[in-house]
């Protein structure tokens, strides 16, 4: 098997956290360069763009993009017209219609585009689906709280227009829910909080619902301190499912029939690979949708400003 | 040719205006019954409804709705499932996800779905586009401003969530974008003005490019008051050229080269007879995702109430 060189682009926490790792741990793949403003890793080639990596670093076949989402497309438009493979961190963008010239040029070029969910390869989330697929569905449930101090110090760019605020790990619930769930959902209703201090909501509620009037719910919270919460609750007729830790574990009620350790990273890079070896890309925009959608049609409350 | 028999839904100011009058003018429509909470017309019958429509009412092949966006979903789902075919208003819905559903069943039923954008159909659009697709674009600049209170009197619904807001008029403006440029293009930056008492914004300045960087700027403002401005402009290499009017009027380097008497709503009722003789949609999401991607990534600002 031919190695898949990868650079990665944006070198911050969950590059250092997740990417390096994976990319290491992974058959076929390997991290050949460093683009980032200031982070760089020792014996690896570094650069402080990613135009710099691609005019003047060494031989690479892909790049994955772990840059915050407001500046990716610039850089995946880049990437692609260099003739690399572009993996996005999740979002893929800081909308939904600038995705769709990216695929195009993927498609044209024969490069892989891969929009990444990393949470839907969280290992029960499979066993979910394949479970809810033979039971009727009566109301589902998403509790997504955590403390934002915890898990993004210093993300300012989380804040800024863009940037998604609790929507950044609420999108991750969203994939799974987009995942596991046998028919589309849409957005009928969503409640956003706002710090006055902020562009991006620090709390929100959603009402999702599919054609047959499935009622689900989902709150996403920030300021979540004590325990965290990431789990999604489906009531059937045949009891209720509990995914639970972002989707490492299944629950029935209340019996944990599926658990695994998180390689959601890795699954991620083997996909790359995979993708990559017939140039095939893997774009869903549907938990993105759902979350413009949410900024479109939500009812906006301002609350107090954030302190980091 | 069979006539269509229409029934509207939602008789607001919209429907009175345009709809009753072009149903009117055009060959194999007729308009068939009114449903609206409060308002009527003379010697037609009339529901309160549209389940009440769908149940009592005289036999009828397609329903218009007209109603607000927040509602159309629920309504369209139950015209659909009665078989009838199904013209919507813009935008097509509250929100951009809520759509793909309908599609299918639309779909499944081979019943129409036409989400109408009639400002792409005033006179001026077609002989813009063919022109601009023999030209090099070098800018666009979209001017679309008017008076709230004098186009939307009374129009609470255009301030609630779901509403639009100053996005209202604006979508017309990028329906006639999105039909004119030879490229899709997508929303770079947003700015949002939001007054404190109301949930959609009262003016907007997008910014949007296409894959090859052409400059597009738009701005919205429901407060304009004295000369109303519903403007486009387009700078290329053999000229400037403006549409102007809402697109009824276009001239090359100020010498007016297209003019029209509006037919717009005239023509949206041709072409839903002509779908509904076979059945097809006719769906394009295009201006609302736009309008989505500029809630998503935008920067909100308040400003002073408005009193309507």
């Amino acid at each position: 098997m031919t190695e898949l060189r990868i650079a990665i682009v944006g070198f911050g926490k969950i590059a250092r956290d997740q990417h390096v790792g994976a990319i290491a741990a992974v058959p076929g793949a390997t991290l050949a360069a460093v683009a980032s403003r200031n982070a760089s890793l020792p014996d690896l080639p570094h650069f402080a763009t990613i135009e710099e990596l691609l005019e003047k670093g060494p031989p690479i076949d892909a790049v994955s993009l772990c840059t915050p989402p407001q500046v990716r497309r610039a850089q995946a438009v880049a990437a692609l017209r260099a003739g690399k493979h572009v993996m996005l961190e999740k979002p893929p963008g800081a909308g939904v219609a600038e995705l769709d010239p990216l695929i195009a040029m993927a498609g044209e070029t024969k490069r892989t585009l891969f929009a990444t969910w990393h949470s839907r390869h969280a290992p029960a989330v499979e066993p979910a689906r394949e479970w809810l697929a033979a039971r009727r569905i009566r109301s589902v449930h998403v509790n997504w709280k955590e403390d934002v101090r915890v898990w993004h110090p210093g993300q300012a760019w989380i804040w800024e227009p863009g940037g998604l605020g609790v929507f950044d790990p609420g999108i991750n619930a969203l994939s799974i829910l987009t995942r596991i769930l046998p028919k589309p959902v849409f957005v009928n209703a969503a409640e956003l909080a706002f710090p006055a201090n902020c562009q991006a909501p620090i709390a929100a509620k959603l009402t999702l619902t599919d054609i047959d009037g499935l009622p689900v719910t989902a709150e996403f919270d920030f300021r979540q301190t004590g325990p965290q919460s990431w789990d999604i609750l489906v009531e059937t007729d045949q009891g209720r499912m509990t995914l639970s830790r972002g989707g490492r574990i299944m629950a029935i009620d209340g019996k944990t029939v599926a658990e695994a350790p998180d390689e959601e990273y890795r699954e991620l890079y083997r996909h790359f690979v995979a993708l990559a070896a017939t140039g095939a890309s893997d774009v869903d925009l549907a938990p993105l949708r759902l979350v413009a959608d949410a900024f479109l049609l939500g009812r906006r409350t301002i609350v107090e400003p954030f302190v980091g």
